[in-house]
């Protein structure tokens, strides 16, 4: 690509007056920018490098930000912003159609292929996520109560609302699908004669999860096995009479999805509840191939119009869904403050590429949840049909008492 | 059908230890039951009536209710829930691939159709509704705050958590497509310098409506007029901050959902709220044929996997959904408990069919919200994406002070 078919190139993509406004500069010093002041400049340094973007959109500038072919001076996230707010991505792609219908054939991940997926992702070192995540070791929207509640309350009360939309009460035997470094469990823990099994795919939240349980003194009543949610069995393991699963339905790929509800309909007693907590789209759509061939492998965001039938013809009884998307951005936001504040450690340790790489994971994430269509969903479900249960959703606004929700009517089925 | 084929068709429907139990007792005497004990006894008075129910099951027996060949004794509520429960209509219906084609090929209403279809149901009569409905005369879900509430308490509160949700403000501009007999019109007129706009396509709800508002003093503020939502015109009697439709929705037709969220988005200002409160189901479905032909011509059940998607092509960005499914079911028993108690009266009025054909739809709608598959849904909507509406929905359990919610943060865009 020569300069001026660049030139022409990012002038049709490019809004004169976007709010906030861009500079590109190209390799050979040339200068193009928006009527509004900018908030980035974009510095393509090789001419290869836009010739990616517009062959594999995506996945072209994922790797062309990653080796340095392209650099962002300034707010990264106003870039990635203004690219959802235009749909950059997907009016540059002329490969589109093809890739969607590949996409189609694909998509239902094996056990084995699973366990390599997850590994990909959550095996980086329990070191490294300590040093951005929440104390708790969160890596999930988190939910603030008012504008100015932290990160590490945030996390706190997020698992709070989760465990009073399952309506846990003592005695109650959860199930956490997808349990990361145990948190979720700690706090259902406190709930009196709760016994709990999470599982997960990544060996090293396995062990530091239950390093956590024993220090916590909670290992009599809370198990953590590393284990898929197809190889749980009913009649051993089961049944329970509350599963959750947070920020895991992610991986769970698009054609599972049914396999998914199926799998977690036998693990519930009848009339018992689940409540699951997803990133979601309204409408299906390719999850970005860049995320998936570098972050997340095998990953597929799911749209509602594929979640919700799944769940309906699986027998389960729809309750409530609550749209946590700002939650999501707002959390966005605090990881990628304390993964620069920590960058130049975690160069240290795993290189400047991979923070070039999770610094774009990271800002692209908060630009989908902010300006794209990415949404945080929370579903509530029961295994039947159940009409003991409280009438208005007032409770799940009510402080929790002794660490259980005050209403009686959701008592154990 | 003779007393043998009869016995072999009711043996193979019914269940024999369904809870509550069954009996039936054919023109000759001959009685079937279930081992367990009968709520209620089909009395099938005419051969004909089974041929009818086996050839087009919700019509035929819709229609042998209604002449008498079919008669119920005891709980006519439970001999519905149990036609729901075991999908009788369904299992019956060896037309249904036809007719769901059929189904597929219509359903788009144009004005005067929408005219008549609307006339056919509101306009019985204000005097009928004013003998079994709330004294407001809200003909629609009401919202149950607590098991004890009554109907007049939870219609006023139904209209209180929709304006809540909307977030209506002193100064907004409201519109409410399908106000009825203008309850909803007159709570949001309380709110300081509200000015509204109710439509409807019922003479005589209009009537009624306006008398209403001028004798509530409101009509300086509050105006009804006789119009489809098509035949608003977004520079002429818009644009609006809020819109609200409260069950109005049904008659919109399956084909124009689309029709409907792309004028209300036209309609509403940039960054305005729509709250849409309607009857739906998970997936679609054949409205029941005999409530199409007799009680609602023109209606059409829409179903979650329908709306979501047109909402979000017209460029609605969703807040959230909650479910209201027992607060139907409820509602409906107290219109059937006002219903039965003025029986004689509407007979004395309307004939005794018309009598019969009501309490089958009263008492088969309460079993569709119990056991069948209808929802009640209340979808709330921005145009376009906003950032500064409450973090949490806490705000919508808050008892409002003023008239108008309490958060800053809902402050007109």
């Amino acid at each position: 690509m020569n300069v001026r078919s660049a030139r022409r190139l990012l002038s049709s993509l490019l809004p004169p007056r976007a709010e906030p406004g861009w500079r590109v500069r190209l390799w050979d010093g040339t200068e193009l920018a928006s009527e509004t002041a900018p908030a980035f400049t974009l510095h393509v340094r090789h001419p290869s490098a836009l010739e990616r973007v517009a062959g594999d959109p995506s996945m072209g500038f994922g790797e062309a930000y990653v080796a340095g072919h392209l650099d962002v001076e300034g707010d990264l996230g106003a870039l990635l912003g203004l690219a959802y707010r235009e749909d950059l991505f997907a009016r540059l792609s002329p490969l589109k159609k093809a890739r969607l219908c590949w996409w189609h054939l694909r998509g239902r991940s094996g056990l084995r292929r699973a366990r390599r997926e997850i590994s990909h992702h959550y095996d980086r070192g329990n070191e490294f996520y300590r040093l951005w995540l929440d104390e708790g070791l969160n890596y999930s929207c988190a939910y603030f109560e008012t504008p100015e509640t932290d990160l590490e309350t945030a996390q706190r009360a997020k698992n709070a609302l989760v465990l009073r939309k399952a309506g846990l009460r003592p005695g109650h035997r959860l199930l956490d699908v997808g349990c990361g470094w145990g948190s979720l469990l700690l706090a259902a823990a406190e709930t009196p004669g709760v016994r709990a099994l999470g599982i997960t795919l990544s060996e090293r939240q396995l062990e530091l999860a239950r390093e956590r349980i024993r220090r916590a003194g909670a290992a009599d009543r809370v198990e953590v096995r590393l284990a898929d949610y197809r190889e749980l069995d009913p009649g051993r393991d089961g049944p329970f009479d509350r599963v959750v699963s947070v920020g895991m339905f992610e991986h769970v790929g698009r054609r599972n999805i049914p396999v998914f509800f199926e799998r977690v309909r036998r693990l519930l007693k009848p009339r018992g509840l689940f409540l699951l907590h997803t990133i979601g789209r309204i409408l299906p759509r390719e999850t970005d191939p860049w995320i998936r061939a570098h972050i997340f492998p095998g990953g597929y965001i799911p749209a509602l119009v594929e979640i919700l039938p799944a769940a309906e013809r699986a027998g389960f009884d729809f309750l409530d869904l609550e749209n946590l998307r700002r939650h999501y951005h707002r959390t966005l936001g605090h990881w990628i403050e304390r993964f620069e504040a920590r960058s130049g450690e975690i160069a240290g340790r795993m290189g400047e590429a991979f923070v070039r790489m999770w610094r774009l994971y990271l800002h692209g994430s908060r630009a989908a949840f902010g300006e794209g269509d990415l949404h945080l969903f929370q579903l509530l479900y029961s295994r039947g049909r159940r009409e003991d249960l409280p009438l208005t959703r007032r409770h799940f606004y009510e402080a929790a008492e002794g660490g259980f929700p005050p209403h009686p009517a959701a008592a154990s089925p």
